[in-house]
């Protein structure tokens, strides 16, 4: 769950899957494979739920504080759960044939380019990274500029600098400074310390390191140039890109096409209990529009029809991939 | 007082004016007008001293709250005085001759320069502004670059624009960003919402006016190019530029020399009682070096030599100004 968050992301998917069973039902049609619903647990604390079921979800794991302000162990038997027996619900690998999510894109490709499906191609992987800029805190009134060490100076250059090199290669990748902290942080003094908080991601775990190198390269320029000191600690919440199947891409292409929907191969650059169930199946994810790319709001809006066309191409794709 | 501060700013002044005196008395040495040490309260709260002899000391100033929590009209009743006759305190405008303040430089230009004395030409008038940048929060996975209203990404180039337009005339003049807070302020969300804390200083207001419009006009460009609102909010606390008397800064220039110290016609970035005594008198300021420049710090230092030199030319200057 998130705070304050929309209608769509995680339901659309979850009330879809319900509504392709009762389809299936009443339509009397039996698959050769045996179906099955997982509507997951908490995944936007960490894929907790898929990552019970791919038996990720470890002792340690279950000490960590939730968003409830428990601990998970005791989060779970607080919603009737048992957290001795979380064991229980793991599965290996290769007992399942496939797992195919729908989501809402949560960006604004598919509306911007007006386009019906999107055939994820993976999702991408996330580097957290801790930048710290040291210079000189000192007096505004009475530090001449050519003598100051300005460290929130040098990390303005940063920030362009980071925005400079996502841009300077082709793809999809994206980098985000979102969190800064100057100090002491008064007018009157010259900020000595900032800290930054700098976000990676893509497709490809080799992108990203490259993309590091790069920013810490252009980051070492800075630091000559401003006379500070730059360092980067990576956090331990290092997120790996997990792609889909190409085989179930085809299949999802193939069932989109057949129902007069436009599609596009993308990926999903938000996470997904999908990363989790890669590790034990072939996966694959289908996206619809969200109305601005808003998601993470009470304002994330989807229209019907790009839901029922959603639905539709989860269920074309089920017995497509049932056929084989 | 200067929470965690140093020992020299404010104590050198106090301790040469007592020790003047006690030359004079020492050396039976009787000028023709009368001469007063003056040790002003609270300096750094906002000159509250000399704003009291100089009648700006308003009865909404004593209820604000000072640095000890308590209100200033309290504050004054804890340490004795009584806040009702602080009208008692006001000098008129002419009663004084001249009025002298000894002081570190509290920045590094005389130490780097090799100097021993500063005579300072004024006291820099400063503005303060609080600066809002409105871009767009969204999910830094799913938000292409292109697509993108960083509400950080364009302060990043404010706060460049600012160190330029500042560095692009000649002059002392000083220009920082002390402050900022991004929201919401997370590794995985572009920032929508930064406010920036602007301070320019310098000896003419003129100038200040001057900067400001071009700081305007650069960040106007910023915002239209970056998809985001730019607005500034000038601080009520706004300090006008208060010079020294020429005539003083020559009684001091040439009892400097006369000591065979090396001097330099100077502004003061920082703020001081002089500045509310100008309003009641010709004022003078005599500067001495501070190592390293640094100040509001334990580790302020000014060498015996220098603050031997500076009561020296204290001493010579008020002997020259009695002599008229």
């Amino acid at each position: 769950m998130v705070p304050d968050g929309g209608n769509y992301d995680g339901t659309l998917g979850s009330l879809s899957a319900l509504e392709v069973i009762e389809v299936l039902n009443e339509n009397k049609t039996v698959t050769d494979h045996p179906l099955e619903v997982i509507i997951f647990a908490n995944e936007e604390g960490g894929l907790i739920g898929s990552r019970a079921i791919a038996g990720n979800l470890t002792a340690e794991g279950l000490k960590q504080v939730s968003q409830s302000g428990l601990i998970m162990a005791e989060g779970i038997k607080a919603i009737g759960g048992d957290p001795g027996n979380i064991q229980s619900c793991i599965r290996k690998k290769g007992d399942l044939h496939a797992f195919l999510e729908l989501h809402i894109e949560q960006g604004g490709i598919l509306e911007a380019e007006n386009l019906h499906i999107g055939v994820v191609e993976g999702i991408v992987g996330i580097m957290d990274c801790e930048v710290t800029v040291e210079g000189v805190a000192n007096h505004a009134g009475t530090t001449p500029m050519s003598l100051r060490q300005d460290a929130l100076l040098a990390s303005s250059k940063l920030i362009i600098a980071v925005n400079e090199v996502i841009r300077s290669l082709p793809g999809n990748q994206v980098g985000t400074i979102g969190k800064i902290t100057a100090l002491p942080g008064a007018y009157n003094v010259i900020p000595g310390h900032v800290t930054l908080g700098l976000e990676l991601r893509d497709l490809s775990a080799e992108k990203i390191e490259l993309l590091f190198v790069e920013i810490q390269k252009r980051a070492a320029a800075i630091a000559n140039d401003s006379n500070v000191k730059i360092s980067f600690r990576r956090e331990a919440s290092e997120v790996k890109p997990a792609l889909t199947d190409k085989h179930l891409q085809q299949k999802i292409d193939a069932s989109a096409k057949a129902l007069g929907l436009k599609i596009k191969f993308m990926q999903s650059g938000a996470g997904h209990d999908s990363q989790q169930m890669a590790l034990l199946a072939p996966v694959a994810m289908i996206f619809v529009p969200s109305v601005g790319g808003i998601s993470h709001s009470p304002k994330e809006f989807t229209k019907a029809g790009d839901m029922v066309n959603g639905a539709n191409v989860l269920l074309q794709t089920i017995l497509a991939v049932d056929r084989g």
